[in-house]
């Protein structure tokens, strides 16, 4: 996993705008955003993904950046004074608290401009109408309903209470959609992915994404601010439900033990079984909780 | 021209989400943003410019709507307190005034992705690596090195006096990339516009863009707010350089005159003149002011 972190870091300083481009501050700030830190889920699961189809890792480095982007991009915005008001992440000040509000709302915009054109100004499949699916795709993960729409939903629910189909409804939006499209472009950059991998990687990847959020809510109530390097217990000061609201802890962690065993039977099914994408899917659950 | 705005209007009201589906007040404050105002600049661009080489008119409907799309998240961005506070935008409350400062930030994110769908999930082009251009375009002209960073330039700039190489630096971002990028993909739809086209009417997109900002800057120092249906005045209360406060009012209306002239002379070139292009340029140089 190192080598795919290192591999996708690389990738992102090359297509972040250098400092030495006009607006310097503007460029600074993306970069701060981006570099240097941060788990790089996303990214992983789309080299994984694309590996078990054989596609060119070269093409998936730029997937996975404008994967990480969109990621890059959502955490500034969701930490503004006007969204979750959060002051670390990743183990440093956020964006606007670095910089300024107004600096990190165009840090944000500017991510999400990027990463489409990092998906689409260079050749990341043999059929160019395949590569315009891709980029449609992670338009459709990212927009109002997929992610941002995950977390307009995730707004109106503070002091609510949900019922499980309503979390799963927010979480399958706000963060599943873009983990299940960074399973799908990785191995969409494979001109040999069928239609029946992709059904399945698919399947894989939507399981992959309630998942990571489950156990991100069970880690937000249970862990503390050095290990997550952000904010902890975030999720109940704001009074916003969670599945460890909803559920209580016990009931979320055997929750998620179902849907690793899921997850896994979906990748036995693959031909030659699920690669590092297990392996992705084990740190997934088993993160420190 | 009211032909060709209900057209886009059409269309934009097709490609937006209805409120019928989750998130609805998401979706209904995205179409309190796009719909039912505006001046559709760029949407009569992109028309105009398709029809001098022969476009197809229904993908024109689609390129029209995703420039209007990123302009419409842009202003929603920029009405926000954290940049330049406005309440009142096309004669109506802004977005984050309507709704809340997180509704806004949430409508411009989903506004910004939407653009990129339109763009790559249905077919723009007959040639889908044209269509990929085409969304490289738009998104180089929406980021850090087109609008996004002209904004923060723009940001940088209050009470700063700026030459007016620094001045023309800030608009050719803020305001000329995008409607250069409107003229480029609504011809870029044609399938037989070549080269020496595309690159004429780049040369009008580009005049064209500089002097839209500049009768912006003239009318904004000079117009009531009734007229302007946003606040008026706002440039210099906020104490940031324009046209008028680097060359003075006079100046400035000169300056509008030579790049009309200039806009002209290079629609003179095109083979067959610049159509509705001549039209649109001579409103966007001789609105009141």
């Amino acid at each position: 996993m190192l080598e795919r972190q290192g591999r996708v870091e690389a990738a992102l300083e090359g297509v972040l705008p250098g400092v030495e481009h006009a607006p310097s501050q503007l460029h600074s700030a993306m970069r701060y955003a981006v570099l240097g830190g941060g788990k790089r889920v996303r990214p992983l699961l789309a080299y994984a993904a694309g590996e078990l189809v054989g596609a060119d890792p070269r093409r998936v480095d730029l997937v996975a950046s404008s994967v990480e982007l969109i990621h890059a991009y959502s955490l500034v915005h969701d930490d503004l004074p006007c969204m979750d008001d959060d002051r670390l992440r990743r183990g440093k000040p956020t964006v606007h608290v670095e910089y300024d509000d107004a600096t990190a709302l165009l840090v944000g915009d500017s991510l999400h401009s990027l990463a489409f054109q990092v998906l689409t100004e260079n050749a990341l499949a043999s059929d160019a109408t395949r590569q315009l699916q891709m980029a449609a795709t992670l338009a459709r993960a990212a927009g109002s309903r997929g992610m941002a729409g995950g977390q307009a939903i995730d707004l109106q629910s503070v002091g609510k209470r949900l019922s499980v189909p309503e979390l799963e409804f927010m979480h399958v939006h706000k963060t599943g959609a873009l983990i299940r499209a960074s399973v799908q472009l990785g191995a969409m950059c494979a001109d040999s992915a069928g239609a029946v991998d992709l059904e399945l990687l698919d399947r894989f990847g939507k399981v992959a994404g309630l998942g990571f959020q489950l156990v991100d809510d069970v880690l937000d109530a249970a862990a503390s601010t050095a290990t997550l390097g952000k904010t902890a217990g975030k999720d109940a000061s704001d009074n916003k439900p969670t599945y460890v609201t909803v559920l209580g802890v016990e009931r979320s962690r055997k929750l998620a033990i179902e849907l690793y065993d899921e997850a896994l039977a979906v990748l036995e099914q693959l031909p030659h079984g699920g690669g590092r994408l297990g392996d992705i899917a084990r740190f997934i659950f088993h993160r420190e909780f």
